[in-house]
């Protein structure tokens, strides 16, 4: 087992991967202030881990299963109104603990109704997607959708702890997995030019399943997300890199509806785009893009933007993300592999040139790798 | 005007207290950061005042006005979800303010709003009512309620400002001033004898919405609500002594239905239970609770619990309490006047005891006093 520490003063918390985390002596209740736990999960999750889970709690006064359906399209304010409905009707106090067990959209929606019961209770996050694991259980932001915007409803709340069983990805889609492996791209492309080198020659382990390989690309995306976010734990500034591709990629997700593109295919296309945009520019050398392609090509995801989906539905969408500043667009765009920085001058007119070219290579693109075809 | 600080670090905002605050050069738009504003209000206090706090914000890029029904009763998730709608559907960013301006409900759903807004904008709080001006406006104590109980659902944000106009009081309905007069009346009780002594004196000039005595009563509760929040501002311990006749008083709000008691009347009622507590417990002389008797009741403040409200029905609600930790209920008693604690030890026997008493009060007094007659 490998522990990591994130580093917010007293918001501080450690990050434990290893395998079955939850036999023996249990790591999980050593987090867990209270008497009082509710456990959060969907209905694909909870049949396969929640029985573990629960026994490494151990005895509690009061225990309380909360099953979401499973999917995006649930990540929603009815269900964080169901979960937040289920504790007050068992009483649970402000010391209790909730327990999410599930992917990124549980992890989001269970962190924030602990941020929200009784104006922030404790959570603690055993993520059981390769994305979850990699990218949305660490660092503390927390969220649902809304029909005009993802993620525009939530807080920064930190978990007590994070729990990464690897155990868990054997039971992983193999879509989901890749999905996952978008966002572990990113980190190399963002910060970490040796570990995408990595990543190029790993690529075949990883989708094997490889327990070793897949350890060290969670240790080593969890590392370099968690210096990102001690630095810069309310998105200040720095830690808008870790947005790399998903400015284009919350666009596709808000316009395909929820569920139907993964947010890690999503954020796939969405990097090869921001990657392009750095190559309009003259930042990056055209084969860099090549280079992502076949990575992404052969971990699986998606290249090409979604049918139908023109430059002014980008530009409405993307109009109302999160990073808009007065008015103003703001992307993470790459000065070198590694290398990412932030910009608010990208021109409508380079965002359409860009968008127009993707559309146009979609619709001469033979139909594979469309999560939608 | 006056003005206090409230002393949090990153997080520390003055309270402005005077009249006329909105006219000549702007305060409010010194608080502002940012280009757009959406101003919160409700359909009694919007008429009075949204013209003004508009004017005083000068030219803005965006301004969306929200105004919601009047009423605890809509104090809700589906009040909130409004605002979020609104603020998304007019392409609000993270830059934006929210201008809180109404009582107590206003503040907070308007704060909660701003708190999970793309995971937190600014907001600046124009308090219209004394309850609002003396309590929920200073120390960032945000919330909705849920069926279940008070204030269940929010979050912990603090303004950028508070601007008290001491000219809203000339509107505000007699029943609400002295629902205001009941928070004003707690400092003393809790913190300050001298206030408190001070309060027996003035409260004819008080009730005739005297300004100076009214600035005075307002400044010196603000500065005492700045002093505890400073201290301890998530509530881990001292700031809890603010809860005095809250946990009673919101058991009462709860049962009647949100918005036929007022809070400050629910939490005249509590504040009179606590002392009753305190002197069933040896510790306060019973010359105190016909004192607090006598100034509630020349504020017009109800001095009984609500008609058909026994024992098993408090209990019941107060069970849920945000302050019930581990299953312990935790109250407020006074040692003294000016000398509140917290005591985690009151019994069932011991509440059953107060609360019949408090009935059979109640069964056998005039019908005066009663907000439910």
């Amino acid at each position: 087992m490998h522990t990591l520490h994130v580093e917010l003063g007293e918001r501080s918390y450690p990050v434990y991967i290893g395998r079955d985390l939850f036999s023996g002596q249990s790591l999980l209740a050593r987090h867990i202030r209270g008497n009082q736990v509710a456990i959060v999960s969907n209905d694909t999750v909870a049949p396969l881990y929640v029985e573990r889970v629960r026994e490494a709690l151990g005895e509690r006064q009061l225990l309380t299963e909360i099953v979401l359906p499973d999917g995006e399209q649930y990540k929603t304010l009815a269900s964080l109104e169901h979960i937040l409905d289920r504790l007050l009707q068992d009483n649970h106090s402000r010391n209790t603990t909730l327990v999410a067990v599930g992917g990124g959209v549980v992890g989001d929606i269970a962190g924030f109704a602990a941020a929200c019961y009784q104006r922030g209770v404790d959570f603690v996050q055993v993520p059981t997607t390769l994305l979850a694991q990699v990218d949305s259980s660490v660092g503390g932001k927390t969220a649902v959708n809304h029909p005009l915007g993802k993620n525009m409803i939530g807080a920064f709340h930190q978990p007590r702890a994070v729990l990464i069983d690897t155990v868990t990805l054997h039971t992983l889609p193999r879509r989901e997995l890749a999905a996952g492996l978008a966002e572990v791209i990113k980190y190399g492309l963002i910060c970490d030019p040796g570990f995408y080198q990595w990543l190029q020659e790993a690529m075949p382990r990883l989708l094997a399943r490889d327990e070793a390989a897949l350890a060290e690309a969670i240790e080593r995306s969890c590392s370099l997300k968690a210096g990102v976010v001690a630095a810069d734990e309310r998105e200040g500034g720095l830690r808008a890199i870790l947005n790399l591709g998903h400015t284009f990629g919350h666009a596709i997700e808000t316009a395909q509806g929820y569920g139907n593109w993964l947010h890690g295919e999503a954020v796939a296309v969405g990097m090869l785009l921001a990657l392009r945009l750095s190559v309009q520019r003259g930042w990056l050398d055209p084969a860099e893009t090549v280079r992502l392609e076949r990575l992404l090509h052969a971990a699986g995801l998606p290249l090409d933007v979604p049918a139908g989906m023109g430059p002014a539905l980008f530009l409405e969408l993307m109009a109302r993300d999160k990073k808009v500043v007065d008015g103003r667009l703001r992307l993470v765009l790459l000065r070198a592999i590694g290398e990412a920085c932030v910009v608010d001058d990208v021109t409508p007119a380079e965002l359409e040139d860009l968008l127009a070219a993707a559309q146009l290579r979609r619709d001469s693109a033979p139909g594979e790798d469309r999560p939608d075809s």
